[in-house]
């Protein structure tokens, strides 16, 4: 693919020479994703520096039948931001909070505000702004809502799309849809949003949103509590849940095998724990209201936990640093497994009541396929979601294990299907996990895509070839 | 609009001649609405007992291109289930609950169920479905489903697009597109449910739903506070959402006219004060914890609130009773108003943090064109939903006011667009606002839903009409 002639110099002319970079050092850093596992390839990037300039540059590019790329923070994990042609669009220069009401709770921001300025911006305004994920020093909202982000906050948050009451959209033949809307409640028509949130960058470029705002936590607890069974994950799950509601903000399951590399390989990190067990849950649990009630509620919850024996043992963090301390155990298992060797990943969900036994399936069915496979299956349990992931055998190859991923893929995602699951549950499809995608999904389900598609961008210039063939 | 020869035939091969009304007297309750205002005319009245006789039922429309309206419980509000010929399909026979997972919090429902027998079901899991609204006791979930729903718990729980997991739907040619998903995290391409959420039922027919619980609420505090200013509302809004959180299940205004009208014309109400204040909020707040502590908290922000003169008086219900007493004065503001003489009725929202300048706004705006019009504003208001309801001049003719009803929608609707709002907070479009959709919306809106109807139902055959005209 390359571009039509005179093509450069109309987007110089359209956003001035030093919006438009072509040469390859000044483009790699958009080009080369982290992991640097995909690369892209186009003719430009592009920066404008508002809604009306990525209009004129989609206008340009429908007319040529340029494909567009849109790119916020390049923090996807799927390929999702990968051209392969046309030109890139950054949405860097789209970085303005442009208003906080923080009485409505809702916020106007532009598509590329780094996620960590709008959280600390609700902040400031005495609010809270609950998406948090692992990249959010880099990742930019337009970026979130495009890929609908999960992250720790969604048990008791949601996911992205849930934050989302506003979009301002430039359409793939460069008109600007804008409904920048701060309702709670709109039942005029079909609502268009949920189109574009989740969407990839295939249907439109969002320039804009209004997101939802909540009461600023002013009281948490974090606590690990240490399980003998893995049944037990889940009974602890339904008994907090019942006795503290929304208070909890936060239920990740770590296995044994997580703790064990995570202290052994990580520096500064120690098991909380006398002994080890073979399952641990890492709470958090927030309020609005300050003081000690929170800490004597998740007590009091723990305490019944503990008379019914379904946790063996739990450490409460005292202090800022120590509820850091166990979030680490937590946060460092992908690293930890990096330094262990090989490691096969899975981004999957399952019902929440059925998330225990799918571990035990999957785990089961993987070391059939491979004797001395590791599962470290860790994560969101409370959301049902699952990173299902595999450590090499004790001193195997670690190119022959990655080897393997596809037919690791085919044993983990199979059963997914059997649990009535997701294969992507934060992640996306992207470009990797297209095939997949394909794979799996109902026919009739990526038939309605595609007429969608079809009906927002004929042409096929957004983001091309990503979710599904088109 | 006839249907072609030998159509009924068929209709009656599919699903038995009992279950094909035709007589008028049969087919009356289908296309008479509660209040008279509209009717419907349709060939027959059709009621399949299960997806594949509606699927089947469709592609035979779809063959004939007869037209289709799909009918819940028949309490909408703009005629979004009225049909201009062809066939009314009733999904009232789909009624059954299939399965509740207490540990998911879900659970799956036919579109016939009615929204109370969903409640009731929940409950004896002991978890908690929070859709509520005055028709509960007769509407079905399908439709509540079809029109995202409010009600009076959307302040905490969200509108009924936010209690949907999962959707199974019969599209406009009979194909069945089933994503009945009860999974938290589902990140794989368009999230198509949301289209058919609050579609009217315009681009296919809902027949089965996963539905969202929740933990079930075990202490339950309601009170009403007396405020002698309109400004005092916000404050107490803000001040107790700041304190209470997510306790917060029900925030409604209820303005000084209104407890005049009910104390007036409903039997059995009393004004709970020592005297009238300029307004009054109806407060809810729940807990998932049994005992004494909810009470506690809301005191305490309730005296806070009191200290910085934000409310002038406040009475707690003391049991189920009390607390039903004072839901009264709110519920029964409509049935009042119609005692007192004619009505013209507007359900509109803005945001929040703009509800009292809107009000102060359209109650001077309405007086000025009509001396002596009582405006009623009352409801939603932590929803920033507001039932600006208009109450006639003392003595005047009841004809005359109601005759004037466009002229006073032009009026408030042009107010809040001036204040971003929407004229169709939580009823829908329908046919009776069908014509201020066209006038208020961006066109470049109304083209898009174009767009997507014409994708999705090329031969315009579901509930065809409706929301705009294709």
């Amino acid at each position: 693919m390359t571009i039509p002639a005179g093509f450069l110099d109309r987007l110089h002319q359209l956003l001035g020479a030093e919006a438009v970079l072509t040469q390859s050092e000044d483009t790699e850093r958009y080009r080369r994703e982290e992991r640097g596992l995909l690369i892209s390839h186009c003719d430009a990037v592009v920066r404008p520096a508002d809604t009306e300039a990525v209009a004129a540059v989609v206008k340009a590019c429908a007319k040529a039948r340029v494909p567009i790329v849109a790119l916020g923070g390049n923090t996807g994990l799927v390929g999702g931001g990968v051209a392969s042609g046309g030109i890139i669009l950054s949405t860097e220069r789209l970085n303005r909070i442009l208003e906080i009401d923080a009485l409505n709770h809702t916020m106007l921001v532009e598509a590329g505000c780094i996620l960590a300025d709008i959280q600390r911006a609700a902040e400031e305004r005495d609010c809270f702004f609950p998406l948090s994920l692992g990249a959010e020093g880099s990742c930019r909202i337009g970026g979130n809502i495009s890929t609908n982000a999960g992250g720790v906050g969604v048990l008791r948050y949601g996911n992205t799309r849930e934050l989302v009451m506003g979009l301002e959209v430039v359409l793939p033949d460069g008109q600007v849809w804008s409904r920048l809307n701060s309702l709670r409640k709109d039942n005029t028509g079909y609502d268009l949003k949920h189109l574009f949130i989740g969407a990839e960058g295939t249907l439109g470029i969002v320039t804009k949103a209004v997101l939802k705002l909540f009461p600023r936590p002013r009281a948490k607890v974090t606590l690990m509590a240490a399980l003998d069974d893995l049944d037990g994950v889940l009974a602890l799950f339904d008994h907090v849940r019942a006795a503290c509601g929304d208070r909890l903000t936060a239920f990740e399951m770590i296995p044994e095998l997580g703790i064990d590399l995570v202290t052994r390989h990580i520096q500064g990190t120690r098991d909380p724990f006398d002994r080890r067990h073979p399952w641990y849950v890492l709470l958090e649990l927030t309020s609005p209201r300050a003081g000690e009630e929170l800490r004597k509620e998740v007590e009091a919850a723990m305490g019944d936990a503990f008379e019914k024996d379904i946790v063996a043992d739990a450490v409460f963090a005292e202090s800022e640093t120590q509820g850091r301390a166990l979030w680490k155990l937590r946060e460092e298992i992908p690293a930890a497994q990096t330094r262990e060797g090989g490691s096969i990943k899975h981004d999957v969900s399952v019902p929440v009541s059925r998330t225990t036994d799918f571990v035990r399936a999957a785990s089961e069915a993987v070391r059939a396929a491979m004797p001395g496979v590791r599962p470290c299956p860790f994560g969101h349990i409370g959301d049902g979601n699952i990173h299902f992931n595999l450590t090499q055998p004790v001193g195997a190859d670690k190119a022959a294990f990655i080897g393997r991923w596809e037919e690791f893929n085919r044993i983990v995602h199979d059963l997914v299907k059997t649990y009535a699951g997701s294969i992507s549950a934060e992640h996306g499809i992207g470009l990797i996990k297209r095939d997949e995608l394909e794979h799996y999904a109902a026919p009739l389900d990526v038939e309605l895509m595609r007429r969608v598609k079809r009906a927002l961008d004929p042409d096929n210039i957004m983001n091309p070839g990503k979710i599904f063939i088109p």
